[in-house]
């Protein structure tokens, strides 16, 4: 090629054009007292004839999830079942990959749907391997636990382990639709129950005074009772912690508007506490840990009387939640507040309970003294000893 | 437990919330006719101070990448490296996962960033990684071929190759930035241009009358040299093609608006005519057979006239585009209509190029018939014996 270019190159050539993204869904969460054989019609019309991937664990599989999947076929509903194991372990991109491979082998396109019927490992998997399906088809989410139902199942993450650490992967996915079925629960040991009692006390401390006092009347032990014998009284429990979750989550779904967070109330020690214990301390034992420590470092700055803090560590020992383990001492204490200030882009935004029900945020590390965690901590321990302290559900959920 | 619950089951329990799910994001595309090297001030102001990874292939690391890696560092930027070899066969998953892995070493966190420096496959894998770490971190695309930089390095889509399914995974993911240096083109050879060219005759085609016009006023195989001697003219012609191409995706970044997309011309029967040579045709190659398809198609039709169809297949054939190949067959074309339909959700929007310059979309797979292709392929295989049959390149990019 001889011929010159036309015009010669040009460094100060400069353009720039902004684009702009924008997107607007919603999904329905439902629920109902009806047993998951009574809403047969429900999913199928939700369904709408496009091929559908049940995953479930192997327990559920057994329970009620292959009959469901029966049930559905004789429906005329073209689903297939995927039995996948769903322990914290087995919360991997592999897992998820499983899931998409089943779903390239039926051919799963772009108007398809999975359903995640399961606990928050399952629906975890569900919701990443949707997203990344076809670049993103459409999940149903009947989530089998207590957590599932009032937290991990009912908002747009999904995430799995990688490389040693925890959630690294994931997404922010909103389903097609949560279906919430209390009945499910009634299956569980009262040990599966209390991770999501847990969740709902934090619930009912950060926001609904009502619903704290509704947990307050019940007699000792007696919500895990409720929850498994499918009350109406355990449906409006259910109920009102998870719209209480949702219209927290909402304003700030992709947690990229704030990061002072109400539903953080419990989750700044507690991921330490169950790295710590090597995933032996189940999450919302953790959980009740954290929860029980920032009371009593709330009622130390003033924030909490004695007797509320009282009424709160009352709460979750009459619910047989552990307050205190040999993992939880000072250093972890410090630990936990530069971990959560890096997760949290900067700013601590440790969350306290306060008197009238609503939540205070301590922005920086620095206004936590070590004398404080002593206090806080020794405290725990003496009141733990007299405490249950749980160990997580082996069998997978 | 033998206390009574406090109230019965109601299987009529039955409640409902909407969940409203809003995100506004913007990013911004931005050209310059300077060298990278020219270029680290924008890239380190960009950064901000936060950790990064480069992931760039091979021949891009010895050519330029590392060069750049090492500049950013002596800026006081916090960079890394990683070289990735990305070719159609190594878009996958795990491909994907070894960016995870890296980054996961590097504990990149919500405020990381990755870079994506390389050709089509390496910003989709970029783009599919930075969607998945800490469900989602921000990432910077600097596409270094031609067709990155007018089409798969300017949208917000990414995706890999899964279980012999193209593009099976994947996600709709902004990128933070998209930096468009023309200059990088200079190093690339004419053949290693030709699929960018494809689609900038493209987007001429349906929506741009001037730059049309502006391609068809250089001599032949003139754009070519055009783009590696980095023109101003070249700079403007990729300008002109990126922002129109980025004006037909915006209203529709989702793909879930509508399916009538003017940008799917000429990749309706280019897919099909790719896999039928096992990936031995090019990208571009097979959209310049499909365009080339559609415009006799649209002639047979009575939407374009001899002239109009005549001008878009002399400006292929003149920039050494293929027009048939022996897998483009009247098979191959009936199973295409069927497989976009699919693809579609159910509506074929055939695009076919009319004579003003818009386009006109056959919405049924029944109004084209097989006596319609064999007249079709016939003509294409009388001139596409006469012009070049590109093969893919085989280098990475």
């Amino acid at each position: 090629m001889s011929s010159k270019p036309i015009c010669a190159p040009n460094p100060s050539f400069n353009r720039a054009r902004e684009v702009r993204v924008s997107q607007d869904r919603s999904y329905e969460v439902q629920i109902s007292g009806a047993k998951i054989s009574d809403c047969l019609d429900t999913i199928v019309q939700w369904l709408d004839d496009k091929p559908a991937l049940v995953v479930m664990t192997p327990t559920v599989a057994s329970l009620y999830g292959m009959d469901l999947v029966a049930r559905l076929e004789k429906h005329g509903a073209p689903v297939s079942a995927q039995i996948l194991p769903c322990t914290e372990s087995s919360k991997t991109l592999a897992a998820v990959e499983l899931v998409c491979a089943r779903a390239a082998e039926l051919k799963l396109e772009r108007r398809s749907l999975l359903i995640g019927l399961g606990g928050g490992v399952c629906t975890d998997i569900v919701t990443v391997a949707a997203s990344l399906i076809r670049r993103g088809i459409r999940h149903i989410r009947i989530p089998t636990t207590l957590i599932g139902q009032v937290d991990a199942g009912i908002g747009i993450k999904g995430a799995v382990n990688f490389n040693g650490r925890k959630s690294y992967l994931g997404c922010f996915y909103p389903p097609h639709r949560v279906l919430i079925l209390p009945h499910l629960l009634s299956t569980l040991s009262t040990d599966h129950l209390q991770d999501g009692i847990a969740e709902i006390i934090k619930i009912a401390l950060v926001r609904d005074a009502v619903l704290l006092a509704q947990l307050e009347a019940l007699p000792s032990h007696m919500l895990s009772y409720e929850l498994r014998t499918n009350s109406s009284k355990a449906a409006e429990l259910i109920w009102r912690s998870a719209t209480g979750m949702l219209d927290e989550l909402e304003p700030n779904l992709y947690e990229d508007k704030q990061s002072k967070r109400a539903v953080d109330f419990g989750h700044t020690f507690s991921p330490l506490i169950e790295a710590a214990s090597g995933y032996s301390i189940s999450h919302g034992s953790a959980v009740a840990m954290d929860m029980a420590l920032t009371s009593i470092l709330a009622e130390y700055c003033g924030l909490l009387s004695v007797a509320k803090r009282d009424r709160i560590l009352t709460l979750l020992t009459t619910n047989r939640l552990p307050v205190w383990a040999p993992e939880l001492d000072v250093n972890l204490c410090r630990e936990a507040l530069h971990a959560a200030t890096l997760h949290r882009c900067g700013e601590l935004n440790l969350v306290l309970p306060v008197n009238d029900g609503g939540v205070h945020y301590i922005s920086s590390a620095g206004d936590i003294t070590d004398p404080m965690f002593a206090h806080a901590v020794a405290y725990l321990k003496t009141l733990g000893r007299a405490s249950t302290r749980l160990k997580p559900i082996g069998t997978e959920l």
